[in-house]
């Protein structure tokens, strides 16, 4: 009944992509965005065929190279890749769509987001930084439910605006942007700006929160000072570095062999 | 004074099924479900004899094979095996005796659920997932004490009812299910949903909580997508080699290899 | 100035307790009592000269064998062992001379439990247990000063009365009991107490808290079922597995070669 | 465009605080100080020259040895050593202006003090203890911003004061003293003081804090006791024989190689 697919041609610039997204997802893992096979990531396709996904049944640490990913079309159809496309396909579709600054997209369950993706107030900075935090986070109320329909995606991407980083209710978390680097950079700030929010909560200490103008000077600040470094690179480089060292000693949630495809 | 047991035939299936709920023990350790040599699995026996439970005096990262089990029959004597039978048999035998859907069962001490088990409020579901969640889970009021007579352990086991899951008040708690890997994914589900019910009430911020038919929405959205996926396991082999991962590394509560059988 | 001191004679019997006290030493720093330098153990001596205590200037996870330990009078004079003398020694002489059913002492910071102490309302015990629990806490509330005087540790020591532990305000705990292991046993189940008992009431929710009777009850059933397990020594030797495959595999807190003596 | 800079001369006694410079960044990373490629330390160069500053672009727990700093006058300008200069160099210079009894600094975002420093409530010594904690720890209100101006660098070190530590308000800490260690000892005690008070605080139990009397009491009876011991110097050994062991056995965060310097 299957089908045997006409891979798609990947070229070298792609292959060397796909390697640097399957590091990406390797360093979610590292930095607590795990959670068991769900949670994906994925790459617009640079030739306009649809768009790079991780393939479903292996752990954000387990991914390694450009097998680990499925080429999807924008109507959800897998056209390219030997493993299994995640359910939530339209969570990227949409975002591609709606975003033609965006080349890059995750949807992660990390721990204090997605218990913060349940509260219905305004997540504040508490602790500002210079660099890859998202600037305002809105929440998509639609529903807990897996996102996957167009319809759910088109209304999750429309809440998410111009913005790099969205909650979905009762659920986890949306992050993107225009390199590989930006959803995971981006997702982990917001993790911790989550874990900072409801620790000083809980505290039940007064404490005071930086204004939008405050906050738009720290990231002029960073900007001006060095672009290079409040641009991200500078610390991407710190995690892709601190993943080799993991690697070399060991940490049971990544992988350094690909996963042999299963029958799915 | 002590007879020597005729030991029990270990036909090649049940053999195999001991060395995956010796696995499952060690999963359990490994995600923060071992309270030092306390905790045990049971599964049932496949000729009808009673069924197979964890040794006493190890921990459940120190269950290896078959030779760590004991074989209990339903009025908690052990008619097979060489070690220690813990005392609270009663909440296998009872499980077992009214639930003929149930194959596997555990007892467990997780650090967040045991401190749930304390509160009289029920468990709210703040992060719902497609899969391996308990839906419902009651606990049972009766003590704090061991469960350790077979009118504690039918009490619980009625408490238990048609669920996959209980609080034991002031204690602990108990899964079960169909298959060996469920009262495991089902158990570390649960100490993730309070540990998140704790975190997000502990923040005093406001927050939402998904409705029954938002959460009955969500496991049909996940079975009709992939009851593979969602039936848990593709889940479990994920668990499944990040152990095998921990124990090339080294983990201090994982042996790999068999603890000695001392004179009890 | 110094004056060599003829060494005291040490027994067979008595070199093998010192080095199961330097075990207890590394498995109370394994379990999150150490803290860096401070924190000691005691052992009354066999022979009425003193006790036994750890050397300073080590951390609990390095403490070897009988070379980590002084011999101390009941004054407080070192008259053996070649480290450094804890200036916290009437901890421990006022403990050996008020209860002569204690053979083992010992004064740690673990981290909730000495939060806790900060407290004046007393600890509740959230998940009884059948085993090794301290079954009351008091808290001595002299001074959140160094014990350094014979009549601090007088005043602290009455404090204790009958009991096997005992909260220092705004400072940390001493634990004992009759075996060198109990100090160790009762001093973990008495963080995971106060972490729990912090846990909860952070939560906000309603709780239920076992009354007298009822740990009482657990206690009786413990000791009933398995005086070996519940006494405390299958747990203990859980420990020394756990202790030995964490120093084959490392651990940066706890040492496995001797820290020389350095001018003091 | 770019000058080739006449390389500053190091001495051996400055080449080998440079290493010990580097050992205390990286124990500061193993205590959870690290934040990534931000933070840094600096040290007063013993010539007048300036002040050596951990270069731009790696992490805290990457610093290996003299070639990871570099040479910064009173002015911001570089005047020795092969990376980048962190733009937040008007820390150290105001606070080595105005403090000659401070030979080294650092600035750092640990998880609860950073968030401490969003509460405007003055923060309680909930367990003091005899070494190396920060008596008063004032809050500089003046931005949430970098300061990377000396307007800015020299405001916070007004604030500062005699002490030995400051909370940048929404921002992260600075700490200082008169030998390289001090920094980083009172840096770790300032993040654990910050974590038992959110800690005791998020209960809601009533707890009693040390007055001003007991606090003085408790240094004056270790000052007493062994000055050597609670002058820290004790525990920054232990502090280096951890390190030594963690980097032995392997840490993410943690390079025993250096990080080749960049374009910049």
């Amino acid at each position: 009944m299957s089908t045997v697919l006409k891979e798609p041609a990947i070229s070298d610039a792609l292959r060397a992509d796909l390697l640097e997204l399957a590091r990406a997802c390797r360093v979610f893992e590292l930095e607590g965005h795990g959670d068991r096979s769900f949670g994906h990531m994925a790459l617009r396709d640079p030739e306009g065929r649809g768009f790079w996904m991780k393939r479903a049944g292996i752990g954000l640490g387990e991914v390694i190279d450009a097998r680990d990913f499925v080429l999807v079309d924008f109507d959800g159809k897998k056209i390219g890749g030997a493993g299994g496309r995640h359910g939530e396909w339209p969570i990227h579709s949409e975002i591609f769509r709606l975003r033609p600054d965006v080349m890059a997209s995750a949807h992660t369950h990390p721990f204090y987001a997605s218990v913060y993706s349940a509260s219905e107030e305004p997540l504040q900075n508490i602790v500002p930084r210079s660099t890859n935090q998202p600037h305002t986070t809105p929440r998509w109320e639609g529903s807990a439910d897996l996102i996957c329909t167009v319809e759910q995606g088109r209304s999750m991407a429309e809440a998410l605006g111009p913005h790099h980083a969205i909650f979905l209710r009762n659920h986890g978390v949306v992050t993107c942007g225009p390199t590989i680097r930006d959803p995971v950079l981006i997702g982990i700030s917001l993790e911790k700006m989550c874990h900072e929010a409801l620790t000083i909560n809980a505290s039940g200490l007064r404490f005071s929160v930086p204004g939008e103008d405050e906050l738009a000077e720290k990231s002029a600040t960073g900007a001006r000072l060095d672009p290079v470094i409040t641009g991200g690179r500078t610390v991407w480089e710190w995690y892709l570095r601190k993943l080799a060292r993991a690697e070399a000693q060991g940490h049971p949630a990544i992988a350094t062999q690909p996963v042999p495809i299963g029958r799915r």
